[in-house]
């Protein structure tokens, strides 16, 4: 129960003694850090599902390969999730820090940076999948109105595997969104309603 | 300066008299206003700009007539950009009966649901125009890898009014973006750091 008490006089913030705030700034804590590792974790097997994912087909007397670098938008979304999994392995880390330090975050300037940094992060990745997906759809379903041809058929096992790293990647992009309310909810709770102190925006 | 006074006892928010907060809260009032503005006008020009989007071509002997209802995505971006439509109006009037009223919004039940359809339409605009990007890109370059042929050589005029239709409904995504931040904002500071009342989440 100390580690929010540690660093901050009572007289300042006498409130954060309460219980029920305690108790919810060690949930909010404890899920920030079980979403970064969420991040982290499924951010790295999208990357490797996609990258490793090619598949070779013979036709009568020569032979074609497909592979990721083949669609543009996967490569965006190894950047993009390439990009996540550096970004949650600093914010894990001082998430962790943090908990073991028993910081309290009161820092208007840190609490923007981590908000910032998850909102861009948060609409990169919901970006990146929903752009994989629509390419994945136009592989399976193919456009017959202007003669863009389904993959599916010719590169069935190039074609799931690219739909698991894309649907991999699409609940890293969701866990992105979980981390970017949590970091507004921890930088807009200090500009709480009666806190008079730091009011000015 | 009245307007944040009304229907509030000064002795259960004395704060909210504070200078700086009356002016941040009409700041964040206006913004979300304009922004609700920007989201409904330009929301009904993206549908307009898809849906009048066709261009008839003669090949010889028959005629073939590219229309948005032939990529799936702009039909999706479309019912997007209808619910953001929808959506603002409603917000926006609320916004101006609050103002007219002199409301101030302390209700933490009626900020989580705005909040929430901000949130949930600021992902699905994103989303939906991003995997239009994507289909319009491969419109636009093709994917030589996959025979998948450009349209814009063929259908010119089709293509640059989806662009523009596109374009327009990103900046509606980017409108909706910021307006989930103020709503974030307005939700949270009603946990405010040193507000033990209603902590309890």
């Amino acid at each position: 129960m100390s580690y929010l008490g540690v660093g901050v006089s009572p007289g300042t913030v006498p409130v954060y003694h309460g219980t029920k705030l305690i108790v919810l700034d060690r949930r909010v804590r404890i899920a920030e850090l079980v979403l970064r590792g969420v991040s982290l974790g499924l951010g790295v097997l999208a990357i490797v599902l996609i990258v490793t994912d090619t598949q070779v087909k013979e036709f009568f007397s020569f032979q074609k390969k497909a592979k990721f670098t083949d669609m543009k938008v996967l490569v965006f979304l190894v950047v993009a999730n390439g990009l996540t999994v550096g970004y949650s392995l600093v914010q894990g880390l001082r998430c962790v820090v943090s908990m073991v330090r028993g910081n309290v975050l009161f820092s208007k300037h840190l609490a923007w940076l981590i908000f910032s940094g998850d909102q861009v992060m948060a609409y990169v990745t919901v970006a990146a999948a929903a752009a994989a997906m629509q390419s994945g759809l136009i592989g399976r379903e193919g456009q017959a109105e202007f003669q863009w041809m389904k993959l599916c058929n010719m590169y069935g096992k190039f074609c799931n595997q690219m739909g698991e790293g894309i649907a991999t990647a699409f609940v890293v992009s969701l866990s992105m969104v979980l981390l970017s309310s949590l970091s507004a909810f921890s930088l807009f709770r200090l500009y709480g309603a009666n806190k008079n102190k730091n009011a000015a925006w």
